[in-house]
């Protein structure tokens, strides 16, 4: 395990926000059970004087039932273009229903530093321990974002993890 | 203004994560009053499908009044290693009992997008229209944080703003 340094948090983020409009994978397990799905919001940063990753997910998710039962998770961020399919499929199917890491023909690794699935071939790893999680309140949230993100209710929750290892 | 497109914030990101630690300053205006602290900490990323910035402040902070009647902010990126004295003035003197624009020797400009002043002879500076704010909530929280940050429970209060100019 290297120590991911906050001097290093420019060049690791540059990455991040270039890819992130594009879609990437996050990671999760539980006791029992491996996810992976496409996300394409969420920020980098420092928080609590360490790097950190806060991403965000609906309470309707199966990531997020994995999550409750969870403290960390790994951010896998794509070859610029390539796995495009996998993203798309990874954004769509719902891993309760799924593996899909077989459906998308991903290859599963192990994190090397939390307790969490990778998918193999990413250029990067984000390998994150959860410090601080909150579901989003919309007493003051922008009206128009509410209105058009938000018809069901089914608002995020926030997931500030703490960048332990990076690859 | 020019636009802030999703695809320049892989650029925009890494002069901002590379510089955070080190303090920037966090310009802010109310009906009446004009002021600047120094943040070491917050995050850039994608949400609800903007470029955006996540400040935190503490409510007891003069700034926080400040944002409670504004929805804007301006997040100003000194030159690395520059404007070090000022950076540790804005980060100990409360603008309640200083103008410290003036005692730190910063010009004050305005902002081109935004009402609000800027530190003028920044490297960057991201004006922004704030989208959602949240004060953050202990319960999950992870207690060594708490009692490492939060002895005074001054939770710190979140505000995603999106970067409307960025220049």
């Amino acid at each position: 395990m290297i120590e991911v340094k906050l001097k290093d948090l420019g060049e690791l983020s540059d990455r991040f926000n270039l890819q992130m409009p594009k879609g990437m994978f996050l990671c999760t397990r539980d006791k029992e059970r491996d996810n992976v799905m496409t996300i394409g919001w969420g920020f980098i940063g420092v928080m609590w004087g360490k790097p950190v990753l806060n991403v965000v997910v609906r309470p309707t998710r199966y990531t997020h039932e994995l999550l409750s039962n969870s403290d960390v998770f790994i951010v896998g961020v794509p070859k610029a273009d390539e796995m495009k399919e996998a993203l798309q499929i990874c954004g769509t199917v719902s891993g309760r229903d799924r593996d899909k890491f077989e459906l998308a023909r991903l290859k599963k690794g192990e994190g090397r530093s939390v307790n969490a699935p990778v998918v193999e071939g990413c250029e990067t790893q984000y390998e994150c321990k959860i410090l601080y999680r909150q579901a989003m309140d919309p007493t003051f949230l922008n009206k128009e974002i509410d209105k058009r993100h938000y018809p069901k209710k089914d608002y995020h929750v926030f997931y500030i993890g703490e960048i332990i290892d990076c690859y």
